[in-house]
């Protein structure tokens, strides 16, 4: 077959080797110049397994500052990275509190009238969101590292605690046992958030991708402004479940005779308001980070909105008194600050268990937050984060939490932003934020008693409606389909089933999409680039041209058990198509499979399994394989299995160039 | 800082101009010829989707052959794919035949006292083992693709079965019961393999890597030699646990007064024999496809030793009425074919659930060992093996085997081996099996009464002793450390706790290996290899060198939300470490990170944003990012992203040859 062609070949053979003198040939010499592919020096196995087990787990090389120092100094080094505030503090200066006073009295501003209304999200008395404002912040400003971040109560996590816990014990007919397991959830989801810190798996929280957390925070975002229908239509019966066909029945339902309008009036007009100064002052600042283009100094007027509403709105209760015409009024808010809630946890009995494993999950999700927040700020103001460290502080702050009468605390998204805008230089805006609160709850609470419901839920809506980032959904849609199935999925999962649904449909579809990346990983037939002496996909370059009795394929993956079958077979496939079409058009056969191995950063047993397979069905079709730049833990498996004798040592190449030029030598050669 | 050190630069830019000549310039001209990295046409998005579902789950074409034909042949190429006897057996002949009957009657005379000692490890009476050999082959002959799988009750199976139905039901105290369970089982493990195989998700399987496999096949076959010595040593009380602690207890507790030494005389001499047979004719069949060389044409000598064994222990212990001394034996098998079993399987009722359960993994277990055997021998004989339609096969022989009296039937290694030397062609080796098998049933059973047990013990401990594969474990621990330590999780997992916990640790680490994959992927530092324009990993080439002022990073993996995080942390990690570098050796720093993205063949959202971030991080420290060769995939979702205008269109090249020529020129204008 190879003779009847052979005048052709013979052409483009001497074509391949002028074009391989100019990259491999050494031109003093005239004979080909073929780099051998390089052997890695051998690793002893421990060192081998010291260096897996650092990339894995220490990767950031958290013990870098302690080398070579005396023992003093590691000391210290060691207590700053626990409690970064000893680092930081000692630069701290009457300029940098200047930002962190403003940044701190704006964003309690903001957190006071919040806290109050996600303390009703996760179904508990209104000063338990207080609380929560008071104690994790502090502890996180001498044990955490980001300087933006925002802690306290948040709407997402509030909301799937409520539900979650609500699952269990019923909060209105059983409000102690409630309560006890709503510590003993924040007490646990602090334990795991700190476990995962400390043994440094917080790749874990990776697992969630992206595009599931704006699915998932957009539906949360939209069943919380949901639920705010009720205190904003002043409904009375309502509706315990929170996917919107149930809202939405309870809503009509209770339209004849169950709306208040002095209510509605009360709502939406402090809704415009909160609204209208968002938009016009505030620049869109979404959960994935973007920035709009507004006006920045003038943060301020979105961020004490919600007080001065809450002020005017309470003022105008007390003195028309509204609650009497069914405005519903917040009523009463416990006194004083935190009382201690040690032995409130359920550390015994059936209610452990369920605790443990609310408190995984919502410490789960309120990591994923705080960490997204975190890691935006830092590379925005370009410092580094160290995830870790982090998990650390924030699940000693939810433990210390829990003992304390504080539910599950963790960064806010939107209060971040504020913090950010008013020009916070460290965490002590936390600690000023958590004194405004101490304040607070020591001496003015008693005032919040005629607050209108209304206003809350007018504050809530207004703050989560930027949890939907409709332009990070497009932005998905534009990139990639199947993270946008996996975005919808969530978003749809909890808008019409309820939030544990929506992150489970978001982390299966994360998974998924993992597998499918490790079973059916991609290949692709190389041709040459006119004019240079690469190779490259002949789908993304139509201009590329195949190697006449040459076939080249790219595997683009590690080969391991899960995908080296399924390599073997695509690659066979796709040499029997190619055959078939060579036979069509009568040209001369493959003789050459040159396996391009520069992807494949690694190999396992089955996959050195599959080589051999490849190899053997290629000998009974008279097709030699050739493989060209195995890296260098590929070269070294292929040594030690007795694959590289099987294939032969000279069929390894450095390069697809060199590998062509010697195959079309043969080829050549044979004709 | 770059002013200072321009001579030097200048002399290295030039050099890199000359090389570039030599690769990517047109000769003809004199400007650098620098080809533009294509963009793939723009695909619709319902063929991507049908593209990524056909590659997904179709992935073998199984409607090629339908193609531009005929209905009426499509309708006839339909019942054959369904049953290939139909495609096969038109090319049937005499000669075929005489390979498949010798090669059937001795499988046969190999399964029938192996099926009596399967069906004891599952708790079952000898004739179920019988049973499940005759109907399952005659269904698998009609529907199977393999032409050398030998189907029927299988060691590891069956005592995978025994210990998890024995977890729900006591088999002595109510043997009925547990034998319906062990059909449900049965029923529900062929709806599993069928559904996978309807569904084609029959990839799913490929998720125990062969490491687990290797290592779980050999501690099941330690445990169930170690079973065999309750029959082999004629103990009367033996533990029900599988784990070698107990069942050495047990053994050694009983060493007084429960051995009999007829027993053990019988056992040991036949059992010398058996092994004997087995090591000087028949060449090491080991479970990972590997062939020794001794003579394959005396395979039949060890095949039919067995039955050698049995016929002349039986006379033995019938003339000297042995049994009278405590040797134990058959005493009962049913006669008769196997009766209807319809109405024995659990429709309702709360071992509906249990037995799916079981069903479920015992059905996984038995389709990896059958697809592996398929496989194997496919590949060995050079023909395609369908593994959905396999999996379709085996799920239905076991669900009719449900229905007439059989427990889970799958592929066996040791069979399938003889069946292999002894010359089958077809799956009619099956049917003359499963023949005899009927005969036995219909006639012989009553004369296995005097069989002692010692002798099944001796011909499972030499039938299961081949599992164990001590070349694969040495070969597993030179190629993959990572997957010798699943071989031995699983191996020890087996042996000292028991089956369940030794596949779940097998499962368990085969998927901990896949996220470590995913999370963790490999970057590396490239460096240019003398006299070449070729870029290479400096770890694997210590020659290599690196271009002053530019580093060269390669990202070795697909960048999805999973390892976003970690591959621009690890690229900024490697920036920090070369630049103190530099600053010590008062080398130029660096301007210029190039990053060679050809092993990278996909990208989602959380990866365009980590390269935003990266880009963002590297203009705070006056470096440019420069990408080179992204993949088809890669350069449409950077497109539809802003992140092409945001690196900059010509910051993007071919290859990292071209990309670096470009920087030092810029680095030559600069100084």
């Amino acid at each position: 077959m190879a003779s009847i062609h052979s005048s052709n070949e013979d052409i483009e053979a001497k074509e391949l080797d002028t074009r391989s003198v100019s990259s491999s040939r050494n031109h003093s010499q005239g004979a080909p110049y073929i780099h051998k592919v390089g052997v890695p020096p051998k690793q002893n196995l421990f060192k081998e397994f010291s260096n897996t087990v650092k990339e894995t787990f220490f990767s950031d090389d958290p013990l870098r500052p302690f080398k070579h120092q005396p023992k003093s100094r590691k000391l210290i080094l060691g207590v700053q990275a626990i409690f970064p505030i000893f680092e930081w503090g000692r630069g701290y200066n009457l300029l940098k509190f200047r930002g962190d006073l403003i940044a701190g009295l704006t964003i309690a501003s903001l957190c006071i009238p919040q806290d109050i209304g996600y303390a009703k999200l996760a179904n508990l008395a209104p000063q338990y969101g207080l609380y929560s404002s008071f104690v994790p912040p502090l502890i996180y400003a001498i044990m955490g590292s980001s300087r933006d971040i925002a802690i306290g109560p948040v709407a997402v996590v509030s909301l799937l605690l409520g539900t979650l816990l609500q699952n269990e014990i019923d909060p209105v007919k059983n409000p102690d046992d409630y309560r006890r397991l709503a510590f003993t959830a924040t007490f646990f989801a602090g334990i795991t958030q700190a476990t995962l810190g400390i043994l440094r798996m917080g790749f874990l929280i990776d697992f969630l991708s992206h595009a599931a957390i704006v699915g998932f925070m957009g539906g949360a975002a939209i069943t919380i402004a949901l639920q705010q229908l009720k205190g904003f239509l002043g409904i009375q019966k309502f509706t315990k479940k929170t996917d919107i066909v149930s809202v939405m029945q309870s809503v009509f339902h209770s339209a004849h005779h169950g709306w208040n309008w002095q209510t509605i009036v009360i709502g939406v007009s402090f809704l415009s308001f909160l609204l209208l100064a968002k938009y016009i002052f505030l620049s869109d600042f979404t959960c994935s980070g973007e920035q709009g283009k507004k006006k920045k100094n003038l943060f301020w007027v979105p961020a004490i909105a919600p007080l001065i509403s809450v002020i005017l709105s309470t003022f105008f209760v007390y003195i028309t008194h509204a609650e009497k015409d069914g405005v519903a009024i917040v009523r009463h808010i416990e006194k004083g600050i935190n009382p201690p809630s040690v032995n409130e946890i359920f550390f015994t009995g059936d209610y452990l268990a369920k605790g443990f494993k609310i408190g995984v999950v919502a410490g789960m999700v309120a990591l994923t937050e705080a960490i997204a927040i975190g890691r935006t700020f830092a590379s925005m103001k370009d410092y580094q984060l160290d995830g870790n460290k982090e998990m650390v502080a924030l699940g000693t702050m939810n433990i210390v939490g829990s003992m304390t009468s504080c539910y599950v605390a963790t960064g806010s998204f939107s209060r971040s932003a504020v913090n950010y805008y008013a020009g916070c230089e460290t965490a002590v805006s936390n600690i000023v934020m958590s004194v405004v609160v101490f304040l607070t709850l020591q001496f003015i609470t008693p005032l919040f008693k005629y607050t209108p419901n209304a206003i809350l839920a007018a504050i809530i809506i207004s703050a989560v409606i930027n949890l939907v980032d409709f332009q990070a959904a497009i932005l998905i849609w534009k990139i990639d389909k199947f993270d946008f199935v996996a975005c919808m999925g969530a978003f749809f999962g909890v808008i019409f089933a309820s939030v544990e649904i929506g992150l489970l449909i978001a982390v299966s579809i994360s998974f998924a999409k993992i597998l499918l990346q490790v079973t059916r990983p991609r290949t692709a037939i190389l041709g040459k680039i006119p004019r240079t002496n690469v190779y490259r996909n002949i789908q993304q370059y139509p201009e590329a041209t195949k190697v006449p009795g040459v076939m080249i394929v790219r595997i683009d993956s590690a080969v391991y058990f899960s995908n080296s079958n399924y390599i073997k077979e695509r690659i066979l496939r796709w040499l029997v198509d190619e055959e078939e079409q060579l036979k069509e058009a009568y040209l001369p056969s493959i003789q050459f499979l040159i396996v391009e191995m520069s992807p494949v950063t690694d190999i396992d047993t089955s996959g050195i399994h599959a080589l051999e397979e490849l190899h053997r069905g290629l000998q009974k079709r008279d097709i030699q394989l050739v493989l060209a730049n195995p890296g260098p833990v590929v070269i070294d498996k292929i040594h030690a299995s007795h694959v590289a004798t099987l294939i032969g040592e000279d069929r390894i190449f450095l390069t697809v160039a060199d590998a062509v030029s010697s195959c079309s030598l043969k080829l050549v050669e044979e004709a």
